[in-house]
């Protein structure tokens, strides 16, 4: 079995906003040299997910306002966790809503991916360097 | 290392409605020939979801009102995404709560479940074919 | 490649609670020897979740206040569900959205964390023995 594993930086100029970060999984996942097997893609912090979905602006836009519906950021003092200091309590419970990981197939080398897939890191808490986790397990 | 990969496909005759797909991935594993490893059994399409819960008609129907209640499929106006000629935005949406994937333990051959565990795919804009995907590691 | 399996069972003394698994998940993963690999854990139960979030006692009620907007338990006559004679439909919607499982990488025979991530299993039908389940696979 082999294992390969990277890490993948940003520092998002908002407090909110994703990236496609498909193009740097293959990467990771043509330097694995694995050809059949799992691909985990992780938010190293737990203010930030990772998805999958379609690259549409549009919708990425209605993702943003639906999770200010679900999980508003403000009044900050609308929620305990904020009493600790924090004003990122939301953030935490809009990574809920869209979630820590994705796990792919490895099949033929390739992401195994239906046609619109597409990877996304999705920042809640931007304005700082933070990572994702890249861990590929296969033959 | 084993793998195999098998995908399955829907044509679901409404625009939202679940089905169980346990035999079907329990028929995969047995072909499959693994004994110890995990299963990712995931939606290849990014309005539809896989995900584990109870096989109870009443549970589906709530899910349906709960889901329109938090991503209301109209007005499609509602959303950006729909600028672009679709109507499926709050399909989108609803996947996201469902999620898009599901990993099982593998043990003795069998799927390591729990006693109600079931495994359903849930199509949010259907009535065309549409498929998911099963793929197995171990040994 | 080698796999491991352990149940964790818990009895939480209210309908919802939520407690702190990474000790014990860190135990198991020491008893499989697995150094590079995958560790899912998951609720064996429909009605509870594993997720990975803070440990912070602020937040785990903000949880608790947000999941009760998004899918309040009462009125029980509200779901079609509990007219089979339960009353968690809710849990069953509540643990929908914090998830069923969690997919972490092993590395160097360490879980492959970020600086505050920690696992919790989320009880939402408690009062009664329930378990999840720790599955490792890898070399």
């Amino acid at each position: 079995m082999k294992s390969y594993r990277k890490e993948l930086w940003f520092e998002l100029p908002a407090r909110r906003d994703l990236v496609n970060i498909t193009p740097q999984v293959v990467g990771a996942l043509r330097e694995s040299g694995v050809r059949e097997g799992f691909c985990l893609v992780n938010a190293m912090h737990i203010t930030a997910s990772v998805f999958i979905n379609d690259d549409e602006a549009g919708l990425h836009a209605d993702y943003e306002r639906w999770l200010e519906r679900l999980a508003p950021e403000k009044p900050h003092s609308a929620y305990a966790h904020n009493r600790t200091g924090e004003d990122n309590a939301d953030a935490h419970l809009k990574r809920t809503i869209m979630g820590r990981e994705v796990v792919v197939a490895i099949t033929a080398g390739q992401l195994d991916f239906g046609p619109w897939e597409q990877i996304f890191y999705f920042e809640f808490d931007g304005l700082r360097r933070k990572r994702a986790l890249v861990k590929i397990i296969g033959e």
